[in-house]
């Protein structure tokens, strides 16, 4: 194990000016930290998925915005938001935190670069508060000695620590609840592979990866007793946007009658957006799908590929969503609006 | 596109005393056909998927027991024979080429490698001869302009000519009638991109390949009409056996309201099996998981790999079972048992 793991995923070197991140396209093989001082590295790190995971988006970005407004001055505020803001369209937590920001720019006229440095710490400080507490939530939904699959990679790499979805293994681990985790390898860009496997080895979690087509067969085996995912963004009724091929896992597990928890932090639920059909799929270039990771091409050369990045699982395959204020069940568009005013769910 | 192909994909050289398959694991890279004369290389060559799919495996069995024996005499029947039924577990359309070759020899004692001869170019004719009428009764289940979803490779690279599950499709093409094809790459060896994607391609089929954990979206989207799956062993209450991730894709199907066919020859049927429960699921090396297709490690070293080959779909997610006899529908313990009769299904 690298010695610098465990590590924030996502920090700030203020003396350096610096966004550092660990170079994710580089896992398992190599572990690499990047610091990054300009705007197009950080719009480019987000874009090629150097960094990603929506919390740890919302995080880089934020820090982004700060380092780069203090670099090229507040006048150019806007544009170094929308600059940001188009590196990727699915995860709401981006635009969350860039509001987040610019809201505190205009709130502080006196000296808007200190709080733009508050803010992008602030939103860092609650991203690891909300993890711990979404991991202690949902680890009460799990019993232990569980097998407990797992989609794409919603963990310490995907936040600043802890993740979203890997929160209440992790919590488990402190407690002494141990899982037998089924991490599934999802292409095209095999974060379960290379990521999901990486930490959770790391950790010491007992883990097993499949490939995605295996899902249905692990859980007919009776396997799998709870299937644990993050969200890029939840849309008011509760329908969920996640990594593509997260709705098939639903729709399988509830075929199977396992409950499937999406884990995530309430700056993930887009209450302006009523149901998932409004929510941007990205699409992404096919030769993620084609070459694989960085190798020989796979397929026949000239053959189409659809390659969208996510997709949205309809609200009633969820059993329950899980946030740092609690655990939120169906009819999700009254839990999620009595969530937003942020009582406390049981 | 090779000149070459398309071509029988397994043949016998009589003249040489060989049985000549495509490397089909060089698959769309490279076309290399392979002259085999030892048992060792036909044992070899069905083990690591050198010629693959449940029908071309079959006739492939037939041609090396027929060569192996006239090489080595007719005493070492038993011995070749199990040895080459020892290569690959599931599909049990090996089995019934090597049973039905023993007894031409034993029907023939007098002559029995001519009988051998004889009985492996009959598995093979028949072979084509089903292909063919799979294509035409399929055909009939099909709206002219559809989108289809197919799964791994059951199409001419998985039979001799035409293929069980692709062969609607080519029957179209002849008749003038097209469909808009998804092939899903299919984890880990991917024979959706290398194979299915190659061989309709070359046809001059529209033909888009996703990643299997896009299927949910693509039938979502509302892009999918028909699955057309191929099987590597039927049991005889229509529980379908084939390539790991069908039972996902045909649970998703049904939950999306699209029908879901299963295409084979009628050798497909093991009616001394009574569910899917009694069929052996061949597990493989991890690192056909990690480490792709001969390529760099992509999930971290010493990371557990559970890589079942198959998956058993039950037959409450199958629409219809189409034979060279036929399209058979549920209840599938009555209609299968009638197509054993040979009659004539509507």
């Amino acid at each position: 194990m690298n010695p610098v793991w465990p590590c924030d995923t996502v920090a700030l070197d203020e003396e350096n000016g610096a966004l550092v991140i660990i170079d994710q396209t580089l896992l398992p093989g190599e572990f690499t930290l990047l610091s990054l001082t300009t705007l197009d590295e950080f719009v480019d790190a987000i874009k090629t998925l150097k960094v990603r995971g929506a919390p740890a988006i919302g995080v880089a970005a934020a820090m982004g915005l700060y380092l780069a407004v203090k670099k090229l001055g507040l006048e150019r505020l806007t544009e170094i938001k929308a600059a940001l803001a188009a590196s990727r369209p699915t995860a709401v937590n981006l635009f969350w935190a860039l509001d987040r920001m610019e809201q505190a720019a205009l709130a502080h006229k006196e000296a808007p670069i200190d709080a733009l440095y508050r803010e992008a710490l602030r939103i860092r400080d609650e991203d690891i508060k909300s993890c711990r507490a979404i991991g202690r939530h949902g680890l009460t939904l799990l019993q232990d000695g569980s097998g407990i699959l797992t989609h794409c990679n919603a963990g310490s790499l995907a936040a600043v620590r802890y993740g979203t979805a890997l929160a209440p293994i992790y919590a488990g681990l402190e407690q002494g609840v141990s899982f037998k985790v089924y991490a599934d390898e999802t292409r095209p860009l095999l974060q379960g592979a290379r990521l999901t496997a990486f930490e959770l080895q790391a950790a010491g979690v007992d883990t097993t990866l499949i490939c995605d087509n295996m899902v249905s067969h692990v859980l007919q085996k009776g396997l799998v007793q709870a299937v644990l995912a993050g969200s890029d963004r939840i849309a008011a009724n509760g329908d969920v946007c996640n990594k593509i091929g997260t709705s098939g896992v639903a729709i399988l597990a509830k075929h199977y009658g396992v409950p499937f928890y999406v884990c995530a932090p309430s700056s993930t639920i887009d209450f302006e957006t009523e149901n998932g059909a409004g929510i941007p799929i990205e699409e992404r270039g096919g030769d993620e799908v084609t070459e694989l990771w960085y190798h020989t091409r796979m397929a026949p050369a000239g053959v189409k590929v659809f390659n969208p990045a996510f997709d949205v699982t309809p609200n009633e395959m969820v059993t329950a969503i899980v946030t740092e204020h609690g655990v939120a069940r169906p009819p999700f568009t009254q839990s999620l609006t009595k969530m937003r005013r942020r009582d406390i769910l049981k």
